[in-house]
């Protein structure tokens, strides 16, 4: 072995391209690009990879004999990716990927690999891109008690959110617009469902809290039922709406767990998650003895992304590696709670235009033990029927909430389109 | 040597006394107190020390048989603190400290030891207290290339200035209430007048960029002669002012360097620097391919910086553990530039209140190369014979602004009290 730790990379698309440039500009110095390989062995990269290996199959990775460590940038949450990265860790070979989809889907076969075999997995990119959020949870924050993350965890979103707030776009148009610029996918059902937040919040929550990763324990709502009315009533409570996963530790003892939310959560334009915006990541880390930090940047795109590889890459070569999680999943004893913390609540109705609907309306929430602080109803333009209010409650434990607009929602000859979004507490 | 690492603790006030107690839970699993150092062997500090060795002399700590890692908690740039964690070097006993005083000073020897002998010697918690910033820069960002750091580094300064942002309090007045909550010293000289934020951004570009530390190749103003008036100003141009200590690459080539200043600076309220508030901290890092993240959270108080020195120390017992910049300070290749960049100002004067004077400070203004991008002058409700007006600058060259400023201070019949900030540039 060279004194250099020699590097084959699976996949060659945007972030791959950028990684095989920076090791070949010597950007980690102990590192050496020495094989690649892609579909595709002749296509115009915009790098110079003459003078370095191609294998057609990315397995031949594996056992080349020349190769120390594999970038797996290949993608997918089984096949070929998770192939590659299983043969590389039972061939004792360190693996780096961003691939949030295997991770979060395979997390137990691939600890038991990684930790049982003590060879290090490392996933900077498959959340937030850019920021170093696995280092900071993992290594800045060692030694805290973490008590809950909250995370802007899916850029797509948060553009489509933050132009409907900037340009009064529907959600439809701002989708569009984010397509066309290539913020979001031609189908865009896995970012604004959630589902993508949800995989990234499964990972950090493994790291932060020891969480076996289970998208079943994760709540997830998407931003589809988000209108450019919602967007204006959040402005009138000098507000914003940001899809926020959040883990947060709720109860005690036996009660106790991690409660896992991916949600459009009301954010007060006073708290940093308002400011971020467009296809920027964030996330907060409340902690103790810490106190609460906050990081912000590019959560996708090449240069992002694979800035996390490199990083990852570096910490491999100086020896630094560790491996998927530091424990085994199967290991992992914190349990996941279903119970959704209290919180304050913005909640939009259309209330039929006709005397008593807000009485009802108010009556119904006052039943089921939700007490309102704030509520707006605006006079529409249009000669609609029905009219938007919003309330916004005073803490509410959920099962309240739930009730409430169960009941609300049988009322359908005073009431339709409701919907309920927790405001972000600090 | 047991499978923990053994830790020597010297210095036990609010943060000593939080290390202590955390490290006697078991927060860092991998390390066990066994003894501490501290003035008063008896004061209570709100944490069971019967268990543990004291020793009077710090310096027993480094000679102990039963110490392997050191933690400099006592302060002061010389002194004990000095001499304790050269001789825990030279005995090759890792040391983690959160004293940025004494790394800014003793940087070279201290790299000698460190780097030349190959000790870690961790820091964290000398600069922006509980965010990882030193591990994000190092670490996170290995395989970058940093173009810009901009930082809010010093806690006093940012809640002075968003105080008087927040309440229209004065200079005098929001220092005042700084120190009756402790975010001031009694002798706030060291915080307001830059020099604390000095010493923090030359240990970063030590790390960033390999600029040997040296406090005389760093521009710093302190935020003294900030008026109300000029926070009100600000609000015009929809800005705040903060201090902001950069280290950016300039010029290219022979002419290339590293410029560095720390400076009250006039921040656009949508940049995130405006968004930082009270006595936190902050720090904006550009680089490529990443792209730009900011990091921010508590810069100073007892639980944060222990938060930063339990990181420390998991990564010395982990194994993890780094020598000071990695690369000696005599070792150290890369220039400081004197040229400040060319930027935007905020220039605010104040005019005799007579025909002519505005034309005046505009010719000259104009005989300087510099051109204007918008003014404002208001009325005064007082007497007063001066008028304070603002212009905001297009781009202009550092040379053409002080020659400009220094032909305006010579028109004292029709102006004085000048003041230059930068305008932050995204």
């Amino acid at each position: 072995m060279s004194d250099k730790i020699r590097i084959g990379l699976a996949g060659l698309g945007t972030v791959g391209a950028t990684v095989a440039s920076r090791l070949l500009q010597g950007a980690v110095p102990r590192a050496k690009l020495v094989a690649v390989s892609a579909r595709d062995a002749k296509k115009d990269r915009g790098v110079d990879l003459s003078a370095i290996d191609f294998v057609a199959d990315p397995l031949a990775l594996v056992s080349h004999p020349d190769v120390d460590v594999i970038i797996e940038l290949i993608g997918g949450e089984s096949g070929t990716a998770l192939d590659l990265v299983e043969a590389a860790l039972k061939a004792g070979k360190p693996v780096v990927t961003a691939n949030k989809a295997m991770l979060a889907a395979h997390a137990a076969a691939l600890s038991d690999l990684s930790v049982g075999g003590n060879v290090p997995l490392a996933f900077e990119a498959a959340v937030a891109g850019g920021i170093p959020v696995i280092k900071t949870v993992r290594e800045g924050l060692a030694g805290n008690d973490i008590t809950r993350l909250c995370g802007i965890l899916n850029g797509t979103c948060n553009y489509i959110l933050s132009r409907m707030e900037a340009a009064g776009l529907s959600f439809a148009d701002a989708l569009k617009e984010a397509q066309e610029l290539g913020f979001a996918e031609a189908d865009p059902t896995l970012d604004v469902s959630g589902a993508d937040a949800g995989q990234k919040l499964a990972i950090l929550s493994a790291l932060a809290y020891g969480v076996a990763p289970d998208m079943d324990n994760i709540s997830v709502t998407g931003i589809e039922a988000v209108t450019a009315a919602d967007i204006a009533f959040a402005e009138e409570f000098d507000s914003v709406i940001r899809l926020v996963g959040t883990a947060a530790r709720v109860g005690a003892g036996s009660n106790g767990g991690v409660y896992h939310s991916v949600e459009p959560v009301l954010v007060k334009k006073s708290q940093a998650l308002a400011q971020v915006l467009n296809e920027l990541n964030a996330l907060s880390i409340t902690a103790e003895p810490l106190g609460a930090v906050m990081l912000q940047g590019p959560g996708a795109g090449g240069g992002a992304t694979a800035s996390a590889v490199l990083a990852d890459i570096a910490d491999i070569a100086a020896g630094f590696g560790r491996p998927l999680f530091d424990v085994a999943v199967s290991e992992m004893t914190e349990s996941a709670s279903q119970n959704a913390p209290a919180s304050e609540y913005y909640i939009r109705l259309a209330l039929a235009d006709r005397p008593g609907s807000m009485a009802k309306a108010t009556q119904i929430l006052a039943e089921n033990g939700v007490s309102i602080e704030e509520v707006v109803q605006r006079s529409s333009e249009s000669d609609d029927s029905y009219l938007p209010v919003v309330f916004i409650t005073h803490q509410t434990e959920n099962a309240s909430l739930n009730a409430a607009l169960a009941a609300l929602e049988k009322q359908s000859e005073i009431c339709n389109a409701v919907l309920a979004l927790p405001v972000f507490a600090d």
